[in-house]
């Protein structure tokens, strides 16, 4: 259940206490693919999740609206790349679930669709779940599946997905180009550290791994499989003791 | 232009130096209207206004992502009302205002939809347009337009409205009811004051005005004088001195 | 009874719940009137107000000293204006609240003198009484008055009031000067938002109004009213449920 | 000259880069002087300096109005007693600096009447000289000034001044009492350190010192030399590289 | 060279412009090792990456002082564990950065001995490198490294460092004990994420990993391995474009 | 006992509410003097009267680990001194102390080896004993003891602890331009007030008194008396209510 759609009588009568809170990023990702990309595919994975879990127990949780704009200043050379500091990010997300859980929803799981906020997110959950009334974790759906596909940034990966859920998105007349400016891995590395803050460091266009072989067919196993891993995660954080 | 539906070169190439950033919240409409309403309607305006402006001057201004969750506390004890601080609501429009900056984005007009962000926007689009690299105003698009309606709360102005830009989202089964339990006016006055902090403390079902007198009509009427009022507030802010 | 004047034993013997903290400002108000003008009326509707209601009920308020410095960045580019950023102010208002309440006074009316500290005020005692251990509001004089004369800035309406409780207060000689160079009204509005952040960019000399207009009975009526209307707030503020 | 009195323009005609900034406490004096003692005190030395200084120069130094509440949670058992925390504190006094600087006011000689808010000023003068566009030093009058007399609290040294500055403030009538429940030093010590957070573990009503041996002339004098004292830091201060 | 045992003329006759922070943490490590582990090893690893950097370069590179307490609450179900927030961990890391580069040392190696501190070392040193005037990146020794070991906690990994380093540190006869109540992985994962935000969750003792394989051998080997990555990684960091 | 060195069991079954924290800093000490002096000091001093407390009372006290980077922004015109703010430091030690008190460790001694840290830590003491789980209060043990000779900085006092407990560390060839370049005393004073924020402004090379006079017996002497001084503060601390 979207809660934004819902009335407020209607969630009163919402029998859950977990609920789904997405965020995205409002980012650079490359030639090919929108800025929205990361605010798209994690709130197409929250629906995916959801809906899996409800065939699986009959029970419905609801879906907060997806935080659209996350950490992501590493992609600020890129035009149109929005960004929070990670301060006021975690402020923004601890506060939300905070109101969530002043209804009832009090084991929360965010389900993130950028990398960038991978850290954050782990640090405010853990915040939460010590300090709060609530209980969180953060499901970033691409680090919940098996695939051959390589990730990247605007990637195999997150192109299929974006194919199987909003192919109108995708600017295929760059795709080449997409592939062609793309860096090669995700940072510069020595002595297993990331010597580079920043991905221009790194990549000409903004894109790491090649587009051009993503299918949509690759997007629908990639947000079943999402889907399936987040509900997993969802019935074990309503029968885990808090 | 929706800035997330854009890749980033399309953002470079794009040669304005406005750019429009809407904001809603999330909270109680009374039985007979979703949660997301002030979301959906902040989203809308943007959209009307900006494309009144395109079809006026033939330049296209970027529409950043919808800011979801707003300064609501004072609807909490309606189901489903997510809220952030004030302070939490400022640093997030304010660091998104400066990245919209960073790409040359620096006449931001935010565009809201609930009467709570209100004072807050005023307090940091002043300290924007002192202290940033931007200049920055708040148009909450149901103060710039006059009307015989009653704005209230979940009243006939923002009902009217959702029918005209999305009548699904209504119950129409609850309209009668939210006419029944609506407070009768904003707040509990005395000497200019309004001693209520809470909208619990003077209406039983979050709504104020009777909703059962909202129109598609009088929706699209609203939103095409919302869009006018906007084109003009555009205009103004790109030709001033900033 | 003035908080500032009496002895410890003294507060402790009185038996109020009721406290009454007055804010000024010290900025601009123009080249008649002294930069203190919002602190000094702010103190005087504070006794008269406290004054008026210990004859209706027999009961003494304490009245905190007086916060002579404001929000009003606003003002600065007029000589010896003084300001704090809104958040240092809510701060300074909040403890200094909780600091009463720590005595019992937990009740709090927050009488204030100056406009643009009148968003923070609302917002700090909406946070004050939601999550504080006291209840607190917010009265800003001239918003509690009906009266025929202008509000403006420096305008009518204040001068009048300081001909009443310290006409040396007024350079009378200025006052043709004051007219000359006021602003017509305040702010610069498109679309019923104000583009303007600072007084400046619509008063040359700090003036909006005709201060050559003001007169010391009319001085009386406002106190007068000012007064009747606190006690009115006061009355209402000591029986409601907080 | 008092900032609060004056109008802009008279204050854009000082040609001072000095400006005195008396800072204050509201808290118990025992049961013999007002909750007000130190914003008094303060206001008065800050006058006798400036007075002193424009005899010796022939220039006039702004003072801006007294902070009237500063660290005081030490004294928070006795009634009466306001207080914010430290750092709400050294944001109001540092933004004030600001402010009068911004004007050219930029070498502030803050006066302090209150031993709590010591600390505090050492550190938020030597933020504001290192880091911001100002220089600023406290002088706190009791230490500036050698006297037979004990300085306490509320003792002979404060209730003296009193008499001079303002004898109608002090309830002699329990003067006796005041002497009586008098604490016998400030603080309880082992090895160089006071084991004591908080007044009331040493003295009974707040008195350390015995205030009946007070005289109007011992406060003359006080006054005198706590004038001369910051006469010659105005001077120090006028003349060093900033 | 150790910052802490030069002197003032001797840093400054240094002309690197390298610096290397350790940061270590206080918390369990079991049964067998003490609370100080990981400040231990990280200036060992510290000591021997700037040893071997001067072995083959001839420059000589300061060490701050280690940082001893990081973030560590996870463990703070075991006796002895501090921590501090990441907020004031990060202030006190980018601070301690900020006055190295003060004097001359703004390209700053965080060598780090905790993988609690991982996530916000990367997040500061990404601040620091984007908005202060100095470049920081942070070095992980067991992040470092391949090795057939398992890290753990308190495992064959850091248990063998302590062999080589410091052996007298380990309580041989807790060994067995460390071994029996030790978990057999960190955290209790669902779909790739981390259900537990703390170690006793997993683990009985604080141990995960078999600590009674630890060598002195390998820890030799381990250290001369994370010496040789640090020496690398300065000599990147050394020559990079800031 | 080092708590460093302890595993968590061995603090688990230490019976003591008392702990030592030691504070340090790491900043300018002349040209003779290490930059550690201050955590070096204040490590030793409280080994000293723990060693002392638990030589008369057969009790041992854990000690934290010395926090190494204080308040010194005053000395930062000297290569080599680090500093945090005090916002920041009085964090750190806040957090330590809470976590201390979270293990039963409720009665904590600071102990404090740089003047520049002094008023942050009664600050933060006082704080903490008003508003966390445990009392504090900070012992810096150059104010504990009586002598005969000059604190300064890198004076006799602090040379001559030096030279008891880490003589390797005095660079002894630099003794005679440590006395020559000293200044006469600590600040630049006019009417009790020290117009000097920083000691560059009164010392040549970041010495104030003479060095040379320095003696290891002193340094013994110094440290026996500070031993007894902290032990009967443990003692007073231990038996008082909190």
């Amino acid at each position: 259940m979207q809660l934004s759609e819902a009335t407020w009588p209607e969630i009163r009568d919402c029998e859950s206490d977990l609920a789904v809170l997405p965020t995205g990023s409002t980012e650079q990702h490359g030639p090919h693919a929108p800025l929205g990309t990361d605010a798209k595919t994690s709130a197409a994975v929250a629906e995916a999740g959801v809906e899996t879990y409800r065939e699986r127990t009959g029970a419905d949780v609801p879906i907060a609206p997806t935080i659209p704009i996350g950490v992501a200043a590493e992609h600020r050379a890129f035009d149109g790349t929005l960004w929070v500091s990670p301060d006021t990010f975690r402020a923004y997300v601890r506060e939300t679930v905070a109101s969530l859980a002043h209804h009832g929803f009090d084991r929360v799981v965010i389900v993130n669709g950028h990398g960038g906020n991978t850290n954050a997110l782990r640090e405010v959950t853990g915040a939460i779940s010590r300090e709060d009334a609530a209980y969180a974790v953060a499901f970033t759906w691409f680090d919940s599946i098996d695939t051959e596909a390589e990730m990247g940034h605007a990637g195999p990966v997150e192109t299929s997905l974006l194919y199987h859920i909003d192919d109108e998105a995708i600017c295929e007349a760059e795709l080449e180009t997409a592939r062609e400016g793309a860096g090669e891995g995700w940072g510069e590395w020595v002595a297993g550290v990331n010597l580079a803050h920043d991905s221009d460091e790194f990549t000409d266009n903004g894109v790491v791994g090649d587009p051009t072989t993503a299918t949509a067919d690759l997007g629908e196993r990639l947000l079943a499989r999402s889907g399936e891993g987040l509900a997993d995660l969802l019935a074990a954080v309503d029968s885990r003791d808090r």
